[in-house]
């Protein structure tokens, strides 16, 4: 592997993708600051939180093999080998992702950054710090100033600033200011509360484990994804407004008649839905999409600051890992040019961000809808088909996104190219068949 | 006509579609408080700058009617009934627009918002304040505070605020604070620099008066607008880098050398060029969308605030004022009811303003690329003959567009309309001619 020329990075965030990049810069030998708004979650009490998870596919298990934590982070994962579709009757169809032995993964948000955390904090080379929220950066020295714990003022000034601190990133506010800075925000009509569903009494699960459950209901949908210790992260994705909207549910009786008409076999699993419904936030859904992510060879974004996207594919985390595998990439391809580097990174992701960025507003449409429609399933059957007849040429989309490291972008292509193909073929055959039958027609005639 | 509730009204921002707007409010009665940032272009010394001008087609003149002042404006326009490209061996080829007497008209800006403002002082019940920049808006009050040119601070307090104070909206920068306001600005890779080609020694036109003047280069382009005093403003449209980037022009060598090769008739016209480039600075060009337009009945926005347009359609102007005559009917529709009057206006006007974005973007392509291309200029006589058999059916979109009120949204879906239907013909006449054909050869056979 070629060497990166030591430098002094200051990481603006430790979530997901910032513990992840320190911990790549800090394996490439690189002196690195990381700086957190929020106090350290290995310290805080999340016992009494809710338990959110995410789903980990190839992307983000490439990233977490080269930074060396894969293996302890698949002992706390749940695999999903597939959907599991309930519907209003309480009806269960199960249809597989992928092939035998590929699934999605449920991993703990909290779970997965105290590992990584902890690995970051093993770099002799890597010093954190929390509850320090960046205030401004300036974009030349390069250098950013944080308000700490105690009300002090704290000035970090290194070679590069990777700007990690999600969608609402200060670092990229500061970007903003930049001229010709293009910038956009994309509200969905919908949001989304997050509810439980518990372990069963003396333990287990109360619904099949190894799956990605889904109440599609058309416009709306209810989903779940099971947790190590046999509970259920239940997400709503409703829209505000409207019938089926959050704000039209104000007493505790709108409340529970809705779920009993829409989630019937759901409500029996969670004792506690009234006090969740209630207490539990309305989040939004936004898409953020900028450019450029890099000022220079001094400040690049990565993760939800570059591209924050919806939920629908489960790509958010796996694309900001994949974010910094590119960037370590880049960072070895010129080992001496960090502004080839950042310049050739940007260049290389903004494309399959805008991908990524479409196909999950597009997977909202399919999950909610289409995989209730027999006609969906029978295509899904149809790619799967094709896939066992022609290994070498045919992926279904979904299966190029979650189950391997096609680009974005070209996964869109390419699955573009298969269809036309495989009309081509339809048409063709048509055309030979309906030139025979003519043929014999004649020959009889 | 109804009669709308006469009210308080705050326009923000008193250029060409502020000014329209006060003139609306007026007309129905309102009490209108206009203040903008600039000074009083009346009194300002604006002979020593250049004449920035626009083009003025059917939507801006619908709504100067309405207000009455189009007799007026019309006396200084210079009509362009077509385009004239200028080839880079100095050929001309002339297009027309429309049919016989159709045409788009070069207006000055600074000439039109003087008609614009003197009509709105004309109003008894408006009131006009110059040097007053907006610092914040209180969107529940609703009030604008603005500091006013020796540095006081006034707020204006009333039953709604119109934000029409462009691109780089104060009001619109308030509303971004809400939650779920969806904003986007994208920048072009091109920029734009003015020049002026003088009038002739002795008085008159160097060129063709009434066209539009286009020197079309496939990936960047310069046009030339007549101004009634016999000059010309030329526009050039360049990418910032690259070969034919205005950065890569640094000495007075590079730039001669550059318009030399490729705008060498056009040299001769201008004898302040070298000054003029070196002066002059180089704009952005910036789509910016956003929604919604409106807080409750509160807020609204029109004009370049809610919606800036790159000017390739010369329809920025004329969008603004067609938002204003959007308004003003929406506000006659709901005349007891302000918050029914700004949502319909808001809902009615996104798609439309969406539409003529998009459409001004893939116009610059047309401009600067196509116009060169004997195909192209084939295809818009074959669209010029399809309006001349068929002109209850069909309307060139350029036409649409120009020439028509046909909404921005609605001319795109009716060209795919025009296209689909043409394409039906033509295939259908190929199936019957082959029919035709084969019959033939069975009954000879």
């Amino acid at each position: 592997m070629p060497t990166q020329t030591p430098q002094n990075y200051i990481v603006v965030g430790a979530g997901l993708g910032g513990a992840v990049m320190a911990n790549y810069l800090a394996q490439a030998g690189h002196t690195v600051e990381v700086y957190e708004k929020r106090p350290d979650l290995r310290q805080a009490d999340i016992s009494a939180g809710r338990s959110i998870n995410l789903a980990l596919s190839v992307r983000g298990i490439h990233a977490l093999k080269e930074i060396g934590v894969i293996d302890e982070v698949m002992k706390e994962a749940v695999p999903m080998p597939g959907r599991m579709m309930h519907g209003v009757d309480g009806e269960l169809t199960y249809q597989p992702y992928g092939n035998k032995g590929e699934a999605i993964h449920s991993v703990s948000r909290g779970g997965l950054n105290c590992i990584l955390l902890d690995a970051v904090e093993k770099h002799e080379n890597v010093t954190t710090f929390f509850e320090h929220r960046c205030l401004d950066v300036d974009m030349d020295a390069p250098s950013a100033t944080f308000e700490s714990a105690d009300g002090s003022t704290v000035t970090a000034t290194g070679d590069a600033i990777i700007g990690t601190d999600g969608a609402f990133s200060a670092v990229r506010a500061r970007m903003q200011r930049m001229e010709r800075f293009n910038y956009s925000q994309d509200y969905l009509a919908h949001g989304y509360k997050e509810l439980t569903i518990p372990p069963a009494d003396g333990g287990g699960y109360r619904m099949e484990k190894n799956a990605l459950h889904i109440w599609p209901r058309e416009s709306f949908m209810t989903i779940a994804l099971p947790n190590a210790d046999g509970s259920y992260t239940v997400t709503c994705f409703w829209p505000y407004d409207g019938p089926y909207g959050f704000n039209r549910l104000k007493t505790d009786d709108d409340i529970e008649a809705f779920f009993n008409k829409w989630f019937p076999d759901a409500v029996p699993l969670m004792p506690d839905l009234l006090n969740d419904y209630k207490t539990n936030p309305v989040g939004s859904l936004v898409t953020v999409r900028c450019g450029p992510w890099n000022y220079r060879d001094k400040v690049a974004l990565l993760g939800d600051a570059a591209h924050a996207i919806v939920p629908f594919y489960g790509q958010g985390m796996n694309c900001a890992f994949e974010d910094c595998t590119a960037l370590n990439e880049a960072l070895n391809r010129h080992p001496r040019d960090r502004a080839a580097a950042f310049e050739s990174y940007y260049q290389a992701r903004k494309e399959n961000a805008d991908a990524i960025a479409d196909l999950a507003i597009q997977n909202f449409i399919e999950m909610r809808d289409k995989v209730a429609d027999p006609a969906f399933l029978r295509k899904k059957k149809r790619q799967k088909l094709l896939r066992k007849l022609l290994p070498n040429w045919y992926i279904p989309p979904y299966e190029m996104v979650s189950f391997t490291r096609i680009p974005y972008a070209e996964t869109i292509r390419r699955a573009m190219e298969q269809d036309r193909t495989i009309a081509r073929v339809k048409y063709g055959a048509i055309a030979a068949l309906l030139l025979i039958a003519a043929g014999t027609a004649w020959a009889l005639s």
